[in-house]
């Protein structure tokens, strides 16, 4: 790899997270500001039909759709499996995968501020994470292993990642994670920029956790949810969790405590999670030089 | 009137809206928790053909959709219109009018903590809210006048109130707003038996958010939201707007601001008004004895 040529922008992959609506409506009005010498920048609606029936997803979840399977699956009457097929086309994904980057636009209801999500912990990726924990100094990063077969459009390139935004509801559009993403975003093209024109810029150590497993919340027969996380516990992502701190709380009010090794919790309470049978992420700090 | 015969505690009005599901289960299987001696309590579940659906409604806001008409049409093709007709079987709405105390759960997304909206400025509900608010000192109490004919389920009774509790974002169980809806509704069963008992209860004044009007987006050619709650005001419900406060910014970072008289804003960027063409309301405060 010597230069980045493109960088691919996506957002509105879930149609209920509406922070890509203003900034993709800003960017179409200013596109200075997406737009760099050394590179193209391509901006992209992931899920359409999901907008237009003002849901998150028609019949799938659009960011586990990426997989080979679906991508030779010609028969599919799901709308996010025949998607993934246009996406494909239109990013043209896979064929120049050493000069390509993407940032992928997300939100939370967990109170995470603002996070990155890297599957990949590739040197370039390492790079420009560093640069931006120097600019804007709280941005959290989390190492998603294992994921090349997750179905995410993330899993489809080597360089770039997810940003998640919070905390902010479904169907909100919230000046803070608005601002927030795009500086992201902003900080990213610049490094990028400074890349190809290989100007020397000095990496920090960054703080990195990596996700261990999932804790789902405990269900009844029916499979429905019948405790909920614990007030004690609800907005302490990326807080120590040790043994013996309450967890959940059922409908008796009795309480559920953490029974295991001390780990970071992240995406406590997500609300997109409860389909995936998960009430939070555990994961493990590390610092990467 | 010299007693309340019945309490109707409802919940899943909309959907999305899960905090009553964790609370009908808590009763179902705890029913000393709302039963009194003096009256019974009847607990329903509004809208369960959204609950299927996981969505907030199926045709339209079931709590739009209590009104007079609609009872009256009876070849209706939307399910909400015909879940009316039931719902007013079930609860046997109207008969009882002066022996009925209704208690409506919701959430918003605004930043409000617990709120408590009525539609009826009578004794009783004063009374009760007196009470609420000696036992939780920051409950805030609004008025929402001239909603007879709104087509809230509230809107059919002339005692009770709904409880808005937040802020929480859709589809999510959080234990502390779910505590905080269960105090609410424990104090009303409380007052309303020592009420049926005829047992002196000090009121003390209490402060009412008389809603005065609703202000909207702004719009673009195609109505859809092209600016959003600026980031000064966002979270600011039930403090004072004054002339010349940033309301709105613009997709081009342009800032508008509010030129009119000083009023207090509630539920600023409530994801369920946008649809509703309210981007806030304004009330007036005032002190009821």
């Amino acid at each position: 790899m010597s230069k980045i040529k493109k960088v691919v922008i996506t957002g509105w992959t879930h149609g209920n997270e509406l922070t890509w609506v203003f900034l993709i409506k800003k960017f179409l009005k200013h596109p200075e500001l997406v737009k760099k010498n050394s590179y193209s920048t391509q901006l992209l609606h992931v899920n359409p039909e999901a907008t237009r029936k003002n849901s998150r997803y028609v019949d799938q979840d659009m960011n586990r759709s990426f997989t080979k399977e679906n991508l030779n699956d010609i028969d599919s009457k799901f709308y996010e499996i025949n998607r993934v097929k246009e996406v494909y086309k239109e990013l043209n994904i896979g064929k120049n995968i050493e000069e390509e980057f993407i940032i992928d636009m997300h939100t939370t209801t967990a109170n995470m501020w603002v996070t990155i999500i890297i599957t990949n912990a590739n040197k370039l990726n390492l790079q420009v994470l560093s640069y931006i924990q120097s600019k804007i100094k709280d941005v959290k990063i989390i190492h998603w292993r294992g994921e090349k077969e997750s179905g995410t459009i993330l899993s489809c390139y080597k360089y770039g990642f997810v940003i998640e935004a919070g905390p902010i509801a479904q169907w909100v559009y919230q000046d803070s994670t608005i601002n927030e993403t795009e500086e992201i975003i902003k900080h990213s093209l610049d490094y990028i920029e400074k890349f190809n024109d290989k100007k020397e810029i000095e990496s920090n150590d960054i703080e990195i956790y990596k996700i261990i497993r999932a804790v789902d919340y405990p269900r009844d027969k029916e499979w429905n949810i019948s405790w909920c996380i614990h007030q004690d516990f609800q907005d302490k992502n990326f807080e120590i969790l040790k043994k013996w701190d309450k967890i959940f709380k059922t409908i008796d009010d009795d309480e559920i405590v953490y029974e295991e090794e001390d780990l970071y919790p992240i995406f406590i309470n997500e609300t997109s999670y409860y389909e995936k049978w998960v009430a939070f992420f555990l994961t493990q700090k590390e610092i990467i030089n």
